[in-house]
């Protein structure tokens, strides 16, 4: 099932340097591993911003969640979920 | 280059129910040729809602306003664009 | 899988009186059917307003927007869709 | 009477660990016994955010707010509450 | 039970001058009965603004639903209900 | 001469926990010497927020903006001011 | 006592245009003749809009209210009312 | 020129009391020098809140914005700027 | 002196089509001249809008408001104007 | 292709002068870089606030990306991008 998540990154200006590097480190791991498995199918960024729309497919309400809360960036996160589905116009057959 | 487009469609209730399922068809017609072209990318349903979240593969910005303008709902629409790009953690090397 | 949803109902005040009793039988009807089913699970009026908050049971965002788009009050509405999971302090063994 | 109430918590970034954890623990404590006595009748988490809806099954709006000073998160809160009423569609006997 | 309602009028500007006194008199009569009998405790008008800040006194949501949709002017309300109750630095034994 | 204001306090969680209990304390103080002179007309708290509507009874803008700026929560205020005249439909005698 | 109003002006683009223009007749005599009196002290046109700033001078909120709701053009004007006083730092004998 | 500015003032709370008290002369020192040369037209202070409405009369706008500019508190406002111009309606042959 | 100001059209859908023609091409000859003028130094269509930016280089507010006043759409229009100066970092000469 | 580009800039009040003198320097230098590049086609000031209105002329969004990303002052910055392009009115040959 898929679920369409804007990410607004706010990454405190006077945290520690190293800190913030091994953050971003361990989130662009992290998802890489959920796009290998399929669960990420598309992640863009916001052209000017610190920002991402993503599309999840996962089985279920819980497991977005649980995606959500093990990115290590999440708690530096404004997070705005939308449910989607397969629009009857759409030709695309991996769109669902 | 990739644009992320809202659209909220608001068909006012009093419109003629023949005129309205005609702007729908002629709308899917042209939505379905674009996404042969490969200009329309993607499109999907947001669930409860009569609005869709598209991404659009064109060439330029020019490019995409002329498609929105040719969308016979357009009138009937409030639209959001913002300009995306591929981000650093995509493995997919269709997502730009 | 759970789904919070607000529906704001917005009738035409100069809408003819018995087409929206009718509207509203009909609402009321449906509405009551797919609570026997188990796929309206709560519906709850806002105090003061022509409103309500309502819980969805349903398989995917699919059969949720299914059943919206079904609804005869939908062209009058404004709708907020929010997936909702179990959550962790939760006693109950019947919300999720 | 029944309160549908959204919760958004915000804990500072740079809250010491502990504290947070035993903010928490005592928050679950709470609103586990709350919900054993029947006055926080649903719980829910809104997938992808810090966040909650519940509907609370208190005598007035005084304990609904002694109830709410009462949770240890409270100040790390954003709250919004609803007064709710049985609505005319509801088939069921315990959502009033 | 005390609740805070506000409530905007936006009366069509179109609308036929003897319905709209016809409406505004029995607003004021049903008002006038509502308060004698201690519901409607406090009415004042918003200084520039056809709106009300009102204070109802009544036994739960559902009786403050029933009277706003008793209201004539229901239909031309935008309304905004926060459940009100007695402040601890109150000195007086009226205001709950 | 009446004032609707609308006071929402937003108290620094990592301020010392005396200096934040003597700054209610004063506050107390305050407002109910206020009550006791009729400036302070009425104050409610909102159900689940630490804010309150207040009704102020004062001679000028200055009076209120006085009493506002006397207020030692006031630098942890968030303010909404609205000035308010009698209702054509009130009957009580003492509402303006 | 002074006020700030701001006043958007929305007049419906089908109106009749001698109604139109009676009605703005009408505001303008009005306007000058309470500017006479001393009551609407400052009128500011917003540049590009449709809208105004003004200052009145009047001796309570009721009688701001009277005259808001005398103008032949308020049915058509969105309103916000700001109460004033003189500001501490204004070197003016005539701007409270 | 005209120019109508609303200015709200927000000093940290933890400011140091004595650099507060500084910033606030400075700023009534220049605000009243700005007066006596008719910059600075009017400066009504809001009731309730720390800000103001004040209008400018400047040759242009790079002169208003040197005057904000050089405000002491401007570091800690929020300013929001309208152009203005004489009204029609305006009798006053000095409010533009 | 400049001016930012951003124009959103909003043409009513049931207008005469012949109508809006008339407007359109009356509301490119007066902006081509004003363009020719230098008065309306740029003007950009938003991408996927029926909105523009547009900079004009005017000698008051009052001109300013004078144009956007002169144009047949702006009874369909939202406009929103930002007064502009030249900026410290650029390099043009004729951008300001 | 052209981009617009909001930046309201808010640094924080008490960090260190000569950083913020440092940022602002080699945000001035990059920024005078690019325009003589071409890259940045305009930049304004807004009167009254420590905000700007860019225009960049690039040749794709991850370009406009990078030049965001590369500015000393970004950490500091709230931006808005919208895609523009030609307006048919335009009778400039350097404004696409």
């Amino acid at each position: 099932m898929l679920y369409h998540v804007r990410m607004d990154v706010l990454i405190p200006t006077d945290m520690d340097a190293d800190k913030v590097n091994e953050l971003k480190a361990t989130e662009k791991a992290l998802s890489q591993k959920l796009q290998e498995q399929g669960k990420w199918r598309h992640i863009w960024r916001l052209a000017g911003e610190y920002s991402n729309f993503s599309i999840f497919d996962v089985e279920s309400n819980e497991e977005l969640h649980d995606i959500m809360m093990s990115l290590p960036l999440y708690p530096y996160m404004k997070v705005e979920v939308t449910p989607l589905l397969r629009h009857p116009s759409s030709i695309r057959d991996d769109d669902s």
